[in-house]
């Protein structure tokens, strides 16, 4: 049930910074069955949805896109900040509270037309996680879903994302806590 | 075998800088064999050493620790970089090539005598393996061995960790070429 995961996230009041209620998802991982049952759900989802290859967010959506690309038996491909990637890269640029950002993917990380299931951990304002849909269409892949483990709706990221086109999957909601 | 794994690992002349032969395993990982062929390898291995939880290095070391982790039917602990972790932390300080860094774990993310299985991407000079292996220790743990998916042993950072007193392991060398 996500709500066993939901009573492993653990929620750190003014982290980065006053008035944000911040969920973290360390506590879930770390614990042996908390680990598991989240990748057994996520692996539920995905597993007749023909997945061609697993993109995760840095950081924190390596830690679930890689566990979830292996039980999936495809390859996990990083979606990294700027100046990571080594080989040539394609960037996409998007606009943060404060300033922009660049994410890159490697130009050969995706097949043309591949089915790419892009992970991450937590969907806030959606800005990275549209950034990196965006991104990936332009390597030429198709984003089947984008899946979370965290929504705080309030921040209207996944409706941001699904009113661009993208369809996104969340396991717990944290919404006026 | 190895060998396979090895010629699925690209190599980058003169990156991050001059001089340095960049051994890039997003080829490897983003490979649906190649992936699946890593974990099964380092499963292998570690199957049968009674691994507690998994720890892996910020960032290329969650995408390996993780999805081992979940084969191990363990949690998974990150190792990060000053500053990222959310609650009370525990440090450590290391040299590096010009200045010093900190990396960081939570102070509750590992049980007293937990036996901790290490894992990063690659080991070179070792600093930042040798230090997650004393911050581990610091925390409480046992390090039953630091896994590396690739050594470079030109640069000494294996023996360096095993003269600390830690073991090591490794699938891949890269050595005078």
């Amino acid at each position: 049930m996500p709500n066993s995961l939901k009573a492993k996230i653990r929620t750190i009041p003014n982290w980065p910074k006053p008035g944000i209620m911040f969920r973290d998802i360390t506590t879930l991982i770390q614990d042996n069955e908390g680990f598991k049952h989240l990748l057994d759900l996520l692996y539920e989802r995905y597993k007749s949805f023909s997945i061609g290859k697993v993109a995760g967010i840095e950081a924190r959506g390596f830690i679930i896109g890689s566990a979830l690309a292996d039980r999936l038996g495809v390859g996990f491909v990083p979606v990294r900040k700027k100046g990571k990637l080594p080989a040539g890269t394609i960037q996409e640029e998007y606009e943060k509270e404060y300033g922009s950002d660049i994410i890159e993917i490697h130009k050969d990380a995706i097949k043309p037309d591949e089915r790419i299931l892009l992970i991450d951990d937590l969907v806030a304002t959606g800005g990275t996680a549209l950034a990196a849909c965006k991104l990936i269409k332009k390597a030429g892949g198709n984003i089947v879903e984008c899946g979370f483990v965290v929504d705080l709706p309030e921040l209207g990221g996944r409706k941001k994302i699904e009113d661009a086109g993208f369809k996104t999957f969340h396991l717990v909601g944290f919404e006026g806590e």
